[in-house]
């Protein structure tokens, strides 16, 4: 899609493909305060992991797998969160699907918190 | 895994299986905070989403297709977080490898910020 940073990351001086697959990119943008963290992409345009292909997801998976051992030899994580935003109200801020692969490690001050910490806390109670 | 609660999530009184395919469950749990969240589960225990087969993958993504399509007919977010933690340092808390499905609403109070919104704050900064 055009104006898309995702379909033709190359392009893009702000983000650096690291790894290719038949059908994803492993990119990296922004790692100021999440050291290694980075993003899986299909090369198509798709809005969401809800519209991902049976191969896009594939590719997906062995990216990742990929990606872990380049990260596990690079950076030395404790631990790892892997996942999706979805739509603006998910916290989706590029509408072209992206997996985030976050890096976690000890002395991080938010070490031991996963992706639902915040979300589940009485603060983000609806008022329904 | 004996004592593992999501090896026999249908003896465990705290959760509720709603879907099932060929390798894998999606259980609900505490909903206290976030309606309509659950997990989609692998059959065998596997520790981390690094560990889950080909199989198992494809399998976790017809189930999410599934998933959403019911969660978007019963409780009608407007967005969605999808992810996993991995180990302790990524906030997981139960050794067996589980997918959380989280719907998001307009009208809560974190809506629009998404699973990295804390994590890459300057209060998360590694003193290194």
């Amino acid at each position: 899609m055009e104006n898309c940073v995702f379909c033709m990351p190359e392009l893009d001086d702000e983000q650096r493909i690291i790894f290719e697959n038949e059908s994803c990119y492993f990119v990296q943008r922004d790692q100021r305060i999440l050291k290694g963290s980075g993003l899986i992409v299909p090369k198509s345009h798709k809005v969401t992991v809800f519209d991902l292909s049976p191969k896009e997801w594939l590719d997906t998976q062995a990216m990742l797998s990929e990606v872990k051992e380049w990260l596990d030899d690079t950076f030395h994580p404790d631990g790892y969160n892997i996942g999706y935003n979805c739509y603006q109200t998910g916290g989706q801020h590029i509408f072209h699907a992206h997996m985030h692969v976050i890096p976690r490690f000890e002395d991080e001050p938010h070490a031991g918190k996963g992706i639902r910490h915040w979300l589940k806390q009485e603060e983000n109670k609806r008022h329904i």
